[in-house]
């Protein structure tokens, strides 16, 4: 049976998976692996999830999520462009729901892409119901559930998430505004002007330049969905850093240039807060937006 | 009369308030200010808001908003060390709400440090709501509501808001680290390290060195102070632009380098949301923290 | 007569066109002209050359070395790619021939994109008959003429050439790569990877991510392209700066931060070279590629 | 004879070439050498390319085409200055066609200052036949040919290629400055101006004060250098690695901070274009100085 | 005896002192130790002198020169403030002694901060002395002599030097800000403003934001502090460089990006310089200051 | 007389200096000039100290002290170096006592070359005394006297200062190393070693690539002239600054970003420092290098 194994381990590269088939059996108190043969598998997209570190969230939760999310949205042309591109069904959409949201650093993991879209997207929607009405709520969430879909050609779904050449060559919001200049032509009824500004949010959601964003911030929107974006792809970093720690500091990270503190652990925290008593503004009306978050799973930092 | 004036313009400065006492007559159908007596007159702090810009929001309601937020906090000594700052009747309490939160850029208006103060901490509330069990909401409260109280001592409340000498030589986060440490002395029962890491909150807020911060953030709640100080801020100002013009482009912002789209007017906005229907998720128990923000006013960017 | 006036003075604004229609009279031997009505115009883009500065090279030779350019092309679906979108008879290729490269420092002028793309493809020519047989010069042309393609809807070819609305929210890379996704859509036979590459340069064209580059080059192409378009674009700037002085210091540039010299006015300088007697080298074989640039017109860093 | 060895082994040093005497025999069908006596040798100059990496361009083409340059200048006294420091039978000349171009990064080779200088000198001569008459072509062409003649005492032509004393306390640029001072002081009819704008060549070539180079570019052949010679000494680096590899991706570099694409092997590339018809801008006169490049060997970037 | 060790073993930990008693005894030639019991052993601040690296110079002679420069201000206030917090009978002034400058980098040893501190505060005097009567020599030395005075908490004085939890949360500048102020409360006599000028010279000795420092200077004292303690650290660690090469490079250091020159080794230096002659000069008075140093041990550099 | 007038005007340029002819005479209590002639006149170097700012300190002393700091060298061939430059009756010499330190800044006036250069020697010659035996005190002082001798022929003596073609296209520190190697030439027994030190005291003295110094410092005695020279220049700076307010805050600075303070005027400070007792280390021998100091003028920041 050996006789196979010298071709195959002539072929193997990163990345490959091998499927090994043999029967267990008992020899003198240990288990023994007979291997009968051993060959390179395709591994489906679908089943990569026994093979890579994946999110530590339901994914059904964060498809429930998602679907109510877009649901959310009133304007019929953004929500017509969001199922185009990230419904279920669809290729993109299948994609969005499997691949990590980045190569290392943040989200590095199976389902990272679409946790952080939820996280990014939920954030925006918290801040746009304590800023209030001049923004354009809509546009903002649209802009954040779309602001990383390129990603899913960026990065390959496979082991070490290493980048595609498309990946390489245009990056991640290149990709992603033309899968929504492509979804968007088949979309009736988006006028230009709101096109456009949702290209604006993906165009410019790393913020600065220097930090690889082709334009700046020109909408209020697009000031938010920065800082939600940065903020949730940090924290996620440093929740990642701490929690690998009981207590105390964390390793130096070169990114950062810095360490972090673990600053207490889970079980020495106070009790639970009683009901707070009815305070002397509690007969002012709900925030808007405020209901709608009722649904979502409660995302923890620490569960990783 | 008028040999008054000679004497008087020569002591004026910048600064300065004059009192003028008169009679309104009307002659020939024009009304005419007969002027009797001018003199430099002292304006108490309470009357600067006679004089000086302020902020559009309702000084009763932030107040009753930053009581609420103080009685939120759980943990007595934390509380006590807000209640000795922060509480109206103190001398740095009552500054606190005059105070303008910045020179210019972002805030520049009498009780603009409230507010300022009082939105970052609501969205630090909202984030610690999102992220989850693995956040010290009370620490970061704490450390939100103190971030800036430095400034009190940092800016004069009065015309121009000029810095003191104070605020030039040491600036408000070393002021506002004093005020703590001597406010800490007085609080039965703050451990060191409790104090500590209110301290790095306020030390550690504006993110980089190189943005004038004397530490960087090396807890996740400094990560989150930092990011809800740096947006509310950048959203203060670019509403502000986008709030000058009608519709369209800002002027040219020279601190952003760039200029801001105010893309649509708010009359031409979709009608209200009609209720949504009960989702899939909405079974879920409701986040830690929401309920608390039933009483706040909403604060709307472009109020201003 | 001068009733017209008043209305019409109410409603200027920079960047309107003002038709008068008057007689010219001579009065004491002196020239007045008699206005009989005056009214904006609308004035079509071929008639701009009238009221905005142009290049001071001809319209019909540039045509022609673009025509020839493209005609150079061994490969045919990257030939079709490039008269998709800059043929003459073309909406983007006629406006290609009318826009200015930049709002202001380069080329910032009608014609000017045209002067530029040709002069930034033709040193691409000479750099890649230089640099030899490893450089894969049908790609570097087809990139270097559609590098700044997006710049027909970055600038309006108006006086003052503001930005448009797309141009400030995505930017003149982004429109092209997304004008260039368009046309390739209708060209039969351009591989993926074919296109990805010409994809590449155009994003990869400004060379920094913190000059406002999308991505940095990573083909030998994409390093040649980016810098001659530097080159081209800085030594336009520099020239326009020398010509406006006869001799000696120009003016402090701001944004080079110093003063060139023009270091001896163009009759000082020496009489022409006498043909060079053959070299001892003169029996290797000629380059590729130099035949080419037999037709192109002599340009001249002094003509503007 | 061993006895020999252990002495000798105190002395290695880094750089040493060691001489040995040996015969070669047939033992068992295996060759052995019989070392007789082993010892430190001196290795002339001109025998350090038995040892070290050389340029794969021919020395015999370098030389003319170096020659060729030389001759082509019209202005008797930069002639002559060029002579005096490049010809052959000096010193410095000696050195220069030995000397590699850098101690690592780009042309780190013996010849490769050569090469490096005929590369940039013939890419400047090409951009000044592009950019027209307004150019000082001899100045530039003076200026080139000098720019880096500081290399041959900044960097010991030895194993590593290590930097001098006086390469490290003063640099190439430096010293370069003082050998054109000395030599120029024995070039009759030198005028100060036209030595200070060839030293203001060297002085700025390489294009910005934090790229080490004590001024920046002021002239137009100032600007023109520096592009040439940045864009050679980078095209040589990438060069290098992309011959590394067959065919797609080279290794990460950390100076470029990412990796490059050679995106087709060699002979996958399309057959040799048919020669062009006459174009319609065929009559136009040809530039100048394109005559003058016939003699160049064809430079391959992929020879390495 | 060896079942002690392992559970020993099993706690060891970096930074911790072992214990070892046994006897030496002398077997067949040789000295073995017989080890009788190992323990971990708790040492006293005092005694770490036994175990760590320490200043090269006399801790008796640097006492004296802090008393001397301490009794040299004649503010009694300022002179109060120093007794109170670097008198050796205090708590801080004991540390103040052994503790070391940094945890790297530059006067890494025991000792370490009080050699840098009085050789910065001696540079302040001589400069003050140079510069002249616009000079506060009391406020300068004051503020010298504090400048680090934060070290003591920001630095654990133990095996490797890490940094203390205050350290990493607030650093050594907010900790001895913090010291001053508590000192202070107990100086009578100490004017707000004369506090405010010292707290300045600690708050902005690191002369950058980017650099760290919590304030720019803006006192002429702030400034020369900021020369002084800058030049001191570089000197120090530039001079452990040299001192580790007899002659000739020292290695590459990464801090400085370079390597340095020891020029001449110490013997080969010329004989001392012969007692000048008076200059037609010596009859002018001597400089304020000069006098005051007679006292100071020479500091040479190469001791270490 | 008045015709003289007009041909006269149109030929007036920034920098002339006109001569007028007239007489003084007494009209009705008032003085009147009558003119006689106006033309313009050539101003000799040595009588420009008529027209021009001049440096507050006698030409007579700071003569003498630069002879005696030449005077103080012991070794010979830096000796003859510097009295080869510097010797008032060299014309550099001659032009180096009349020179401004820079075109604005700082010793923006006549004599502020030998002020800026004694300030800075002095400076280097009181830390090398304070760090004792391991520096080469010579060598240091000769650095210092000659790291700006550039500036003779970097800045033109005569109104507003303005820049040479010289200082544009090559700058003080490249005209320096210049007129150093040219001067070098005639010294005998100056070991090309010794001199490479001093050129690189010249080419380093800058301290930073970025702060456009061709080198940085890589011997001990470099770091200690480019800290003397920073700190001696922006001390002048922020003294004039001072100068200009009689207490409080100066203007508002845009080089430095900051305004600084004057922290008391000159009137209120205390009393002269009584004689200080004899101090327990009195006994230890004086520094090297501190009487060499006897003999200079006290420079005093706020004379200017």
């Amino acid at each position: 049976m050996w006789d196979d194994v010298e071709p195959l381990l002539a072929t193997l590269r990163p990345g490959l998976y091998i499927g090994v088939r043999g029967r267990l059996e008992r020899y003198q108190e240990e288990r023994q692996l007979h291997i009968e043969r051993l060959a390179p598998v395709r591994v489906e997209l679908d089943d990569l999830v026994l093979f890579l570190p994946r999110s530590a969230r339901s994914a059904e939760l964060m498809d429930a999520e998602l679907n109510a999310l877009i649901d959310s949205i009133r304007e019929p042309p953004l929500r017509d462009l969001l199922h185009r591109l990230l419904d279920r069904s669809t290729d993109s959409g299948h994609t969005f729901r499997l691949a990590p949201a980045a190569k290392q650093h943040h989200h590095a993991y199976l389902g990272g892409l679409l946790e952080h879209t939820l996280s990014v997207t939920q954030v925006c929607e918290l801040l746009a119901g304590h800023y209030g009405s001049g923004l354009d709520r809509d546009l903002l969430v649209t802009g954040a559930l779309l602001h990383d879909i390129g990603k899913i050609r960026e990065i390959s779904t496979r082991s070490g998430f290493p980048y595609t050449d498309e990946g390489k060559l245009l990056g991640h919001i290149l990709i992603g505004l033309q899968l929504i200049a492509d979804a968007a032509a088949g979309v009736s009824g988006l006028a230009a002007e709101r096109l456009l500004l949702v290209q604006h949010l993906v165009a410019s959601h790393q913020g600065r330049f220097e930090w690889q964003s082709p334009r700046e911030p020109r909408t209020l929107e697009a000031v938010i969905l920065h800082y939600a974006d940065d903020l949730d792809a940090k924290l996620n970093q440093v929740a990642a850093l701490v929690a690998a720690v009981g207590q105390g500091w964390t390793a130096y990270d070169r990114g950062f240039a810095r360490d972090f503190l673990r600053h207490r652990p889970a079980d020495e925290r106070p009790a639970p807060l009683p009901p707070r008593p009815a305070s002397a503004t509690s007969a002012l009306p709900p925030r808007r937006g405020r209901t709608a978050r009722t649904g979502f799973e409660t995302l923890d930092l620490f569960e990783t």
